[in-house]
């Protein structure tokens, strides 16, 4: 999809919102919507009750002035502006100068100072009305990944899976947590990743319950689970996958309890297609933990999506009425963690299709004994 | 300074702000109070208006079931109450189930959505007085680091300045950005960082026009710029540093421009002392720029704090009348930028002190030809 054909569907929500304008100030909002990747930008983009024929009907970026020649590089066919002041503070200005009655913004992503500093940037008679609290428009429609986005999802979650591979082959019992880390990132990097889509989690032995558990000075253990989970910065986009090995011979309840989370993670993958409720596919991996007296180990929610930021709506958990649909890439990770001893994690980003799903994350889940 | 003194000065603040207890959801925040380090926590810190004989006097931590132990085990001295819910609502219901009659909120940390949420989750009696907007108590007590905060800053600087000296001897013309990038980071975990405190900055050739030039794929030049702007995230705490080499012979101009961002950076530095107005810092630089005619291209304030946060304030910047306070930690980086052809930049981190500064990032900054 076109940054332009991004910049109309944002419109046409704003429009079916009730107001003239958007104000974007959420970096990934204005990245998916106009292409610039500057850490300092707020775009206000015109619904089309401002008339197309007016110059003010483009979309407008303020940026600051360290970011000249990139705002012009990236956001090609967006007007840029360079703010002297706050591009916030400006853009605000900008808004008030134009036949805008209703400016929409995203409650979500502004905080209470933000839209103090917003309406203190308009003239006082205007500071009442101007302004529209509504919900994260432009994040919703990012949850569609269109045909671009699908493909550099897809080349993420492969550069995860060689990561993946090629980190096996490297983890040796002793070894620190971050050794194992600082191997996967490097190698990410000299393949082309920006960078890690978070910070990496390697979570060995009894450090393995820890859901969270990001790499420390702790050695890998003789014997026990190693919790890898980790993410690429590709192109923008964020991967992530979770395999959990095992080092040397394991006890017959870490085998039951890894299976249990694998038929878990399985039965959560067969209950996504488009029109599944979350919840419900939430509930299809949670029972199967049930059934394993294991449940009450399984802490968090079942997945998540994932697109120019690690954590996207949908949300795959307990209770929640949301529909996936075609073109959502969510992910789908059940675990157990037994606090003191060990735990399990298994997770997959899936493309979500008309009758099920496209896994992304391709590498192996049977056991691993390293 | 432990926790406890901490929470105290935090409680402190919020009396003399008028409120009864403080809400504090900012993780960087809850971190520096209760030594939590998770990715989901809100602290609620009762000020002495609540008598200090009763439980409820103490702080108390909510986050989530995936960091049940580590709550444990970080947030020593502090309840914790794992939400069921989310963390935000039930430290909500919590303050209303108390004798809490107005508590305060960071306004800069609070977006307007989340605002109506903590709102919805009090009996609806209470919905319009309990919640005070605040300014950013908690922060305003980071700025000035206590003396295991500056050996932590001290310590990832210097791995900062070690990690500068090794990365020239690594670089090449022809290799690029990306190979650069990782090799710094690559050779930072292994030294123990925890990851970076920003996305590396290695912009070469054309690229050095780009304040903030995120590696890329493009090769470094046989003739021209190479800024390197990095740092590490070790035991919590932020490096920032930068350096501009130059790859091969310069032109006049090149060198012109290199001796006089040198000469403002030395400037903005002996400017620094414990009650200098940080408008003024900004301006000892600037002006050394402006008598060198290249003010034009110096397009972004000199400097801002650092710490658990790569930006933090005091902010450096022009007319700002914020003064400096001994025990800040700020840097001083002059830049200019010409776009399509070349930029020099220069930062260092320092330490204010009474009479002047310490100067945290001791790498060399002379000329440097590869």
């Amino acid at each position: 999809m076109s940054f332009n054909l991004r910049k109309k569907r944002a419109a046409a929500a704003a429009r079916a919102a009730g107001v003239d304008a958007l104000l974007v100030a959420h970096l990934p909002d204005v990245r998916w919507l106009c292409g610039f990747t500057g850490s300092s930008a707020v775009l206000v983009l015109p619904s089309s009750s401002l008339k197309a024929s007016r110059p003010t009907a483009r979309a407008v970026l303020f940026t600051d002035g360290r970011y000249i020649a990139q705002a012009q590089a990236e956001a090609v066919g967006t007007r840029v502006v360079i703010a002297t002041k706050s591009p916030l503070a400006e853009a605000c200005e900008w808004i008030a100068s134009q036949r805008v009655r209703r400016c929409g913004f995203d409650a979500e992503q502004t905080t209470v100072a933000a839209l103090d500093a917003m309406r203190k940037a308009l003239p006082a008679k205007r500071r009442r009305s101007l302004f529209v609290a509504l919900g994260p428009l432009v994040a919703r429609l990012r949850q569609i990944k269109d045909a671009d986005e699908i493909a550099k999802m897809r080349a993420a979650a492969a550069l995860g899976c060689r990561l993946f591979e090629r980190i096996l082959a490297f983890m040796q019992p002793g070894m620190p947590e971050s050794a194992v880390a600082a191997q996967l990132e490097h190698t990410a990097r000299l393949a082309g990743a920006d960078g890690m889509s978070f910070d990496t989690i390697v979570a060995s032995g009894p450090r393995s319950a820890l859901p969270h558990g990001r790499a420390t000075s702790a050695r890998l253990p003789r014997r026990g689970f190693v919790t890898l989970d980790f993410g690429v910065l590709l192109d923008g986009y964020c991967s992530d996958m979770t395999r959990t090995v095992h080092m040397g011979r394991a006890t017959a309840q870490e085998r039951v309890a890894y299976d249990a989370v694998l038929d878990a993670q399985q039965a959560g993958i067969a209950a996504v297609r488009a029109g599944a409720i979350v919840g419900n596919v939430d509930e299809a991996a949670r029972s199967v933990l049930r059934r394993a007296g294991l449940d009450q180990w399984f802490t968090h929610s079942t997945g998540h999506g994932v697109g120019l930021e690690i954590h996207e709506d949908p949300r795959l958990a307990a209770k929640r009425m949301e529909r996936l649909e075609t073109g959502m890439i969510v992910t789908i990770e059940p675990g157990v963690y037994m606090p003191g001893s060990f735990g399990v994690r298994i997770e997959d980003t899936v493309l979500v299709t008309r009758t099920g799903c496209d896994i992304l994350t391709s590498s192996p889940k049977a056991w691993i004994e390293l």
